[in-house]
């Protein structure tokens, strides 16, 4: 398995994203300075994998002030996790692995903050890769036979510290022999799909097929189809789930076909202070990423364009929601009850995802 | 309005529809096998816009042997039908049209063979832009307030002899002032409708909005979608409807949010002789019109790539078929009925459809 994320020591080496499928190339970064300026140029992407690389990257800057004394020690690291902090304003996961990181140091009373800060990096590396393989497998326990899935977006391993989510699902049917075909959708305007995850199946020799975003639906109508597969970018209380645009015409294509709608994300994902999908804004990004592919312009000069970056699944759209603790499913059962490592309830995921909290 | 076709007696002009909307280039055909190398090259597209082409294609075949005894100018002729013939061959207007023509000269007893010609060719594009205008007023009669639209490929002026017949429904909409806005999805592989529908409603001013196939759904969730309208390639006789790719998830999309679905396509369209959806067989195209995009490969070496060039859009899901004889809409009537230009039945469109070829 290619990985997105590899700590040197001295370096890290980050996977090129953008040069993706056409080449593969790893960039070294040395402190938190480069690594900023990569997760700023999108050299690295996805949520998990970013908190991750920025982890590293305070690593990295105190190794250049590994000799000084604490209290330097600590302005280096103060410095480096401003720098970090500015490169990816709105990435949840580069705070929280920011202020993961600097909890350690503001309370340190030992003698090596640097080996003590570097355990902490490995750790969360470690502990996120972890949590993929665990949804992974939790996902795949709600499968018993050989099924074709489609995928969106890239939820894999490049995307995360290995395995990946809805990828690592995925991952787990094939090793338990119960995958036949992935299709993965190109996913435009950025094509993730057609440069990232059929890449990442392919190098692992996982069965994948390559579809446009609007051919699902006719698959789906031909009987090729028995699940939909994909991460999230954020879940509300009640289930709702915004993740890249796309998912929510998935989600009603495969409620159409009775097809089983499975989101796979890690449990960082999940947020209890927004109350349903209504409250989650949705980002609109530029006119160009739409009109122009491969630095060529393919629609008229001037022409309007709507580009929102992802939509909202309504939670009554999605069989089950699969996280590192368990897997939430709306069932009529009177109160949540765990049976199985799975959360039923009534109706909704809200039980079963206030729950997750708490394990 | 930009017109694909323009006949200027001893010769055709042809808007290169390959370089839109980049460039707005016309080039000319002299005779039967410049004409059809231009159709097979992809200059002009769109089925009624290639017979069109097709029947002009004979007469400046013609305008060569114009002074030839009658019997050879018919070998002549016949001699250009079989070069046009074989441009594309899966087109059925183009067949159409040929035989119309080669009825005229295989029965031709007047004196002079080429002025007949000529006239029936004009006939044809006159016949086709006119129908063309019905059916967008007649579509347009479907609605009584400014609602926001979305269309899907080109079922345009480009497509046809002008005016369209999606598009046709659309530009009557708005001059009747009940259209707010046409979101036109870029339609991949081809970018039928960021290259060619976005550019046409441009053109004439109409307030067009590009999107990304995938983000239909979403925009219908936000409520900012009132009808879908398109056109078609096959319409079996139980009102089942082929269409460019992406067309049946569409369907799927309008029926769950409630947003009516309008197919607008002429008669010929209609094929009496297929029973229904089924029958209809969907071409595989090849998997580099999916990979690469503008000459570039966006996709890894090697991978599998499904690229279904059609789907096929049941009768349930369309809320009403129009055609320049009127409007088939299934209803709960028990007979067939014609009420104001509509016909009406208690279900499917089987009734309609076969009154429609005895009008």
């Amino acid at each position: 398995m290619l990985e997105a994320v590899i700590f040197k020591g001295d370096h890290l080496d980050l996977l090129d994203q953008r040069k993706l499928p056409n080449e593969v190339e790893y960039l070294s970064a040395i402190d938190a300075k480069s690594v900023a300026m990569m997760i700023k140029d999108m050299v690295v992407r996805g949520a998990p994998a970013i908190g991750i690389t920025a982890a590293y990257g305070l690593v990295l800057e105190l190794n250049h002030h590994h000799s000084l004394p604490l209290e330097k020690q600590i302005l280096a690291l103060e410095a480096g996790k401003e720098i970090l902090a500015q490169s990816r304003p709105t990435a949840v996961n580069l705070f929280w692995a920011l202020d993961r990181m600097s909890k350690i140091w503001q309370d340190f009373q030992g003698e090596d903050l640097y080996e003590v800060l570097k355990q902490e990096a490995i750790l969360i590396h470690e502990e996120d890769r972890n949590a993929c393989v665990r949804m992974g497998d939790f996902g795949a326990s709600l499968i018993d036979q050989s099924i074709a899935v489609l995928t969106h977006c890239n939820a894999g391993a490049l995307a995360t510290g290995g395995y990946g989510t809805a990828l690592g699902m995925i991952r787990s049917l094939f090793r338990e022999q119960k995958l036949s075909m992935v299709y993965a959708d190109e996913t435009r305007p950025y094509l993730q799909g057609a440069r990232l995850t059929a890449f990442e199946l392919k190098q692992d020799q996982i069965p994948v097929t390559l579809i446009c975003d609007n051919m699902a639906g006719h698959l789906m109508q031909r009987g090729l189809i028995q699940a939909v597969i994909v991460g999230a970018d954020r879940i509300a209380k009640n289930g709702d789930t915004a993740n890249k645009i796309g998912t929510y015409s998935l989600s009603v294509l495969a409620k159409a076909h009775g097809i089983p709608f499975y989101v796979v994300a890690p449990i960082s994902t999940i947020d209890l202070k927004t109350e349903h999908g209504g409250q989650i804004h949705i980002e609109e990004r530029s006119a160009m990423e739409v009109t122009h592919i491969a630095g060529k312009n393919l629609a008229p000069q001037g022409i309007a364009v709507r580009h929102p970056a992802f939509d909202v699944t309504p939670a009554q759209n999605i069989t089950a929601i699969i996280c590192e603790k368990g897997i939430a499913k709306p069932k009529m059962i009177s109160t949540a009850e765990l049976i199985d490592g799975i959360w039923l309830r009534e109706s909704g995921f809200e039980d079963a995802l206030v729950q997750f909290f708490s394990m």
